[in-house]
């Protein structure tokens, strides 16, 4: 019956620890669609060296740490397939053969990566960072997912990859299995500091391994309405960052803490006490489960390892089907 | 002592048999060098893709070719390794790694791309041709070649190569080795239509597969002086190509040759007679050896297997380093 499953691939930079934001956009869902869908986590360290090649050490910590953050959440190692990109020889063969046919023009107006080469503040671009959407597409297509979940901003990157996969097969016969988007319905978490993106870069975050008294401190520094200075002045949750948090962590007080903000018969501090409690009430968990996972640090990279081996065969079968297709394997 | 050798990494793209320019231009050094050097010799199909990626037909076809060109003209197997391009993962990896930190521009403005793109007549290039002197960087030093020999337009090339080694040494330490040119003494042979260069799809070349009459057919339609008509014109060698031809094959008889082209007492049938055996002289041994892989097929795919094999060690051990200089690698 496994083998009916639909497979997903999903994954993250590893450029730092994930935060509450990465749980809700992304996580969250990915422990919900655990056991319906065969989900494969990719490490990706590769596409961290695009923004952060001056920065090894940081990427290499991250493989542990995004790995933990992961299982840490609850992603079972016994159902999803979690593996390290630089380990998937197939993805930077498939990346080589896509860019055969892909054009710079095409690339360049990426509105993906034009938008992030202005956040990142490129005026040259590496071309390692020009091509990613390219690597991307070898990401996808090297284990054949049938599913990418992705925001609205994510969309180009998964047209072109089924662009590249349509070219493909016109240019070579059938051999690559087409992927879909599968869209998110969350909505993105704002920064501590109201800034509309909570942000690994940003100062902003609250992160998935963040003890209970730093969440606390955290929550406790939160930007709230600047106009309530005093209890006595009834607050405007809809501009204040605790209450957009009340409303994605604490959604059965929600209403009524928005009201009680209103009227003034809740202060701020109790407001962001009871937000930290629900935080904590949530993370907990995770930092049990993270606790172990510290503590067998060899498990961690056995995950990897065995995940990494897992997808290495499935992207040996890919890469001899499309070297088959574009001729150039010896008979 | 043969571990004291330096190590030669050359080849040929695989888009069609090879001919005597290429003879003359470097597969003759590469058989005088083979036994002070260690040398690797590239079945450049990756790199055929980047302007064939439409004839993958050819390209396959080609595999075996070159292979059998390198073979028929002296390489001796037992000396030499040949491998194919495409069957060499490091290869791909290297070349995503150098990507990181090789800027777009730097590409856009290679003296070498720019030539290649104009005269391929491309508008819009592709991703994986604006590259290939990143993955022509992979090619040189996933093996550690010490020398590189090219003419001076591939000089280039090689100077972006050792900026790739500089650049990677600088960012990650002391980890890959640079290469450097060997510039060969040879000129470039004219084609038989009198075109400046020799060339696969000039439809003005002699492949070393010729058979005898083939090439007696091609050199009587070489051209000559247009000024001499008659046998009794005295003609002008300079402008000849037969002149030029036995100039590079017949050196002994060159200046006699000259000689009586200037004076009228050699005709053109009789001087391209003379130059035909001369040329089937120096083809002969190589049907002889061509004739033999024709009929071992297998050994010649045995060849290249045992050759990539070898090659894919070497460049395991070379991207384990890379990967731990760039902190990807696990622990």
């Amino acid at each position: 019956m496994s083998e009916a499953k639909k497979r997903i691939l999903t994954g993250d930079r590893t450029t730092g620890k994930l935060h509450l934001g990465h749980y809700v956009g992304s996580l969250s869902q990915r422990v919900e669609l655990q056991d319906e869908y065969d989900t494969f986590i990719l490490l990706a360290d590769i596409q961290a060296l695009t923004t952060h090649f001056e920065r090894p050490e940081l990427i290499n910590a991250s493989i542990y740490d995004v790995a933990m953050d992961n299982l840490s959440v609850g992603l079972d190692p016994n159902k999803v397939t979690i593996f390290q990109q630089s380990q998937i020889k197939a993805i930077a063969e498939l990346t080589i053969f896509y860019s055969m046919f892909v054009s710079v023009n095409v690339l360049r107006h990426n509105p993906t990566i034009k938008t992030e080469a202005a956040n990142y503040g490129y005026e040259d671009l590496t071309y390692g960072f020009l091509g990613y959407p390219v690597s991307q597409s070898a990401d996808i297509t090297f284990c054949n997912a049938d599913l990418v979940p992705v925001g609205e901003d994510q969309l180009p990157h998964m047209e072109m990859t089924r662009k590249i996969v349509r070219r493909f097969n016109d240019l070579y016969g059938e051999t690559l299995h087409e992927p879909k988007a599968k869209l998110s319905s969350c909505s993105r978490l704002v920064g501590l500091d109201g800034n509309a993106k909570m942000g690994k870069s940003l100062g902003n975050a609250i992160y998935l391994s963040d003890d209970a008294k730093t969440v606390s401190e955290k929550v406790r520094n939160a930007v709230t309405d600047p106009n309530r200075i005093t209890l006595k002045d009834p607050g405007n949750p809809e501009i204040c960052v605790v209450q957009a948090y009340h409303k994605v962590f604490n959604p059965t007080e929600h209403e009524d803490v928005c009201n009680r903000c209103r009227t003034a018969t809740i202060g701020c501090v109790a407001c962001k006490k009871r937000l930290a409690e629900k935080l904590n009430e949530l993370l907990d968990p995770f930092r049990d489960r993270r606790a172990y996972y510290e503590a067998h640090r060899s498990e961690v990279k056995e995950i990897i390892m065995a995940g990494s081996e897992k997808a290495n065969k499935i992207g040996e079968e890919t890469v001899a089907k499309v070297k088959k297709a574009m001729c150039v394997s010896i008979d």
